[in-house]
């Protein structure tokens, strides 16, 4: 395999971290070209001075000067803002952007290395749930390989590896279920974003661990394999599958599964889009089955978790609606983590966001960066609304 | 796709049957050259008569008078004898021979079709047991493709699909655990032919359904496995699986494992095999996680089940070995089904032969039909053997 250039957009984060230790493991496969940080400047000042990367990116600006001066002794470039992504994922030494980014920030970055051809390793899904069709036509375009992180559309992608194209019949995504899986609305009234934050299989950020407890992850990973994989959104089905060794399946036109298995563990699916097509021997722990003797599958509850049902209707109305489903997404969850609202309101305040809002058919990037600010706004509203009646009633 | 010519040896059978049902759903994509029986000629002259072939063999030669009366207005030619089944196979216009012939008898006119370069659809595991070398290097030398009908080796052949050479690290091989998973040996001492003729999962002929029960089918699927993957047998792996959902899994060199699932339904890999590349939309019932919810692995038990330990002290000890096992083990089977020896017998007998016989190195064509007869004979002797102890026992 001929030595791969990557940049990682999101170096500091959960995926970022793990990605490097990915390269790490295999020095001879890969080198860092460039490494980026929303706000944690002194991991990202560690990782260049280790990896040596031709550029650095510090997206908040008032961390600049500390990284611009702890590498000043280093050949590395260093930038400061956000802007800055969308310039250094056009290196042209570059092969693979992996995009750890958070939310809606990955789009426009990701939208830039497209346009250069380069290869998109994606871990950033609400960039494809934001603009699926804006991203999947512009790769089309320009010729740029999108592969998937997210273990589930690893999964798929694994399985459609050889496959006649126009094979797939229904794509079975499965879902761990979360924390809650199995509690009543009631119970979950009483939830607090620590109980939360405990998943029971993986280790991620937080921001994906309260959308897995809520559902909304998988809702977001419907809309995902819709635009990845080009199926209709009814060829898409949710399992519960409580251990996580299933990551997802594909059942073909001719009625036979293939399923993608392993330990919960980002560092294969990390791997597999850096060395695709190929696959390279690694020592990570492999799946006992002695360890795993049941596997279970069961249906997801809509009732208690109206996230999922929420993704299904923003993607089946289309348009700008799964960006407005996105915006609000991001705003409740930051509003739980920070105890402002309960985990039932998560929901109620994004259904209230997208019945307020309108449809725009075939948004651009700027209609994106308009309904994404209108819809934070409308969410924002409809919590301080919420909180109101709250606080009107324990006063009563 | 271009219409496939296909030869079906064993037409009769639960394979062959099941081959012609899928044809029948597909009569724009396959034309039925050649059909073949061993006894059953009533049915052959229907099959005859339905899908009228350019061939038809009856084996055994006392029924040719009325198979070639019942087919004489047509245009099918009628043959008589085991020997025809080499000739009808080099048929010019036959693209795929689909061999679901029982036992040893195989062998033979699998190699004739290799060597004319025809894509062979290989339903009848013993012929890769007893010859896998001879086989596969037959397959390499006239270009010959061997495409697995076996559910198991069908779900390995689909998850390498795509994947690129040498990155399997294991295959793990699914059993069913047959009808008495979890017995003991005192137990399988009063078990007769017809509780081990009840399979929980697959309706299959008598041979492989005891074959399943004694485990003896796994051990051979183990030795089958070994030469159409070309993997060492310490990369074989056997795990029981009671509900047949899973076929069977690839762990590849990454530590990523690939399943293929579905109801346990032959027809799928029969169709897999005659449409491979391609895959081809069916009305079959499919798999519903609903009905499956749980999936669950266990270890083989090598104390009740001998069977199994014997088939990879086989083929580990290699060359002529695998076809003594094999000999041995129709001719215990065979035995058992006419209530001539019981359960336990059968492995002891099979133990017993190999014990007796020698081994030889890369045994050709003529050697493995006289080590064939030869271990035919040795287990003969060791049945008669242990019918006079138990005989005199009884009389003490």
């Amino acid at each position: 395999m001929i030595k791969k250039n990557i940049a990682i957009l999101g170096s500091t984060g959960s995926i970022g971290t793990q990605t490097l230790s990915v390269i790490s493991e295999h020095p001879d496969l890969f080198r860092v070209e460039v490494l980026t940080a929303a706000s944690n400047y002194e991991l990202l000042i560690k990782q260049a001075l280790e990896y040596q990367p031709k550029a650095v990116v510090i997206c908040k600006e008032e961390h600049y000067p500390a990284v611009k001066s702890a590498l000043s002794s280093t050949d590395i470039q260093v930038y400061g803002g956000t802007a800055a992504l969308v310039e250094v994922v056009q290196l042209p030494s570059i092969d693979i952007v992996l995009t750890a980014l958070m939310g809606f920030s990955g789009l426009e970055p990701t939208l830039a290395a497209i346009k250069q051809g380069k290869t998109i390793a994606l871990a950033n899904k609400e960039t494809l749930v934001v603009a699926g069709e804006l991203v999947m036509s512009a790769a089309r375009e320009y010729n740029a390989t999108i592969l998937p992180v997210d273990s589930e559309h690893s999964a798929i992608f694994q399985c459609l590896v050889g496959e006649p194209e126009l094979s797939i019949e229904k794509i079975i995504l499965t879902a761990s279920g979360g924390p809650f899986f199995g509690k009543e609305r009631d119970f979950l009234s009483t939830v607090k974003a620590e109980h939360a934050l405990k998943h029971p299989n993986w280790s991620m950020g937080q921001k994906i661990t309260i959308d897995s407890a809520s559902l909304m992850n998988k809702g977001l990973e419907v809309i995902e394999a819709r635009w990845l994989f080009d199926v209709d959104i009814s060829q898409i089905e949710v399992v519960v599958h409580p251990q996580s060794i299933i990551h997802s399946m594909v059942q073909f036109t001719d009625g036979s599964i293939k399923a993608q298995m392993g330990l919960p563990d980002m560092k294969l699916p990390i791997q597999y889009a850096l060395v695709y097509p190929e696959r390279v021997k690694n020592e990570h722990p492999r799946l006992d089955f002695s360890k795993y003797s049941q596997l279970s599958f069961l249906q997801p509850d809509l009732n208690s978790f109206p996230n999922l049902g929420l993704a299904y209707e923003a993607i089946k109305i289309g348009g700008s609606m799964p960006c407005v489903l996105n915006a609000a997404n991001e705003v409740v969850v930051a509003a739980f983590l920070k105890h402002q609202i309960g985990f039932n309101e998560m929901s109620d305040v994004i259904a209230a966001t997208m019945t307020r809002s309108n449809r725009m058919e075939a948004p651009d990037l700027a209609d994106f960066l308009e309904i994404d600010r209108q819809s934070r706004a409308y969410a924002e509203e409809a919590i301080e609304k919420n909180n109101r009646i709250i606080t009107s009633t324990n006063f009563k």
